[in-house]
């Protein structure tokens, strides 16, 4: 299983961060065989409002050949959504089998189409825009809609992880990777 | 307020960004006038065990210029708290208001001697550890013993966040970040 962390500047780090500790777990612990990844982004460098920066390890290539795409939130994700060139590079994972994103990363796959008939959940505060791009906004903390995988606002991202490691690794993976990670929410 | 966050090869991203995640909105709604911090390490890139890499702002400069010292946890720790160039280099932030730690952050502050004769916690597995460093191990989240804190495993990096949030700026703004992160645990 592949999967691509999508990243770029003015991102809050713990939509990615979150859910990145999990998978980190779930490929240390070798519950999921051959899991790996990128840090994908379509500039050199990715950093958030106060300037700290991630180096992603793939610039700008296609996404297709990604089983799984992940896109954190953040204040960016409000130019983005417009920006025809970074919303068709998303695009190019469309037919990616699983399309999950945190926060307001949902408003970008809701913009590449990917939300279309789907119910789908964002940042709170981002409900009424999320709309444009769904067909119902959930106030759940994850929600799963066909290929797509939802999570609401930045800590949710910590329960998408081991929503994931349930999901990809089953039950007995989660409980494992909660207790070393400590999280009781 | 200055802050530097440390930071190293082979470190659990989670236990940064848990903490970074409300210091960085206690900056951005102005709860702590003239709130700085800088990326602090010794090398000019540190990355986790897959390679997930993030740039430090301040490479190999003293540390006696901040009030605050936040140093994670991780695998580097090991290796770490027996790199006599390494905690030289953390023991110059010993004037320091607060020292501050999450996970096996504490067995560096531990080998640089700032928990001598304190009260301090660490990652559930490294009990035994850090009683080599300090007076008194507790199974608490957070423990506060004069000029240092410690929390435990990982996903309490966020608890930290919120209890700065609260120390430094007031239950109601810890209240309002609480919110903005949609975090229960």
């Amino acid at each position: 299983m592949k999967i691509a962390f999508i990243i770029f500047n003015e991102i809050t780090w713990l939509d990615l961060i979150g859910v990145y500790d999990a998978i980190f777990r779930l490929k240390h612990m070798n519950f999921v065989p051959g899991l790996e990844w990128d840090i994908c982004a379509q500039t050199n460098l990715a950093a958030d409002h106060y300037g700290l920066t991630i180096i992603p390890n793939k610039i700008n290539q296609p996404l297709d050949s990604y089983d799984v795409i992940i896109v954190p939130g953040g204040y960016g994700t409000r130019t983005l959504t417009n920006d025809e060139n970074f919303v068709n590079w998303i695009r190019t994972a469309q037919n990616a089998k699983w399309k999950i994103s945190i926060c307001t990363g949902s408003l970008i796959l809701g913009a590449a189409g990917f939300l279309k008939n789907k119910k789908a959940t964002t940042h709170f505060s981002e409900y009424e825009t999320l709309k444009l791009f769904c067909k119902e906004v959930s106030e759940d903390r994850i929600v799963e809609d066909g290929d797509t995988i939802t999570a609401g606002a930045v800590s949710s991202s910590l329960d998408l992880g081991l929503y994931l490691s349930r999901k990809w690794a089953g039950d007995e993976a989660a409980k494992i990777i909660r207790e070393r990670m400590a999280y009781h929410g």
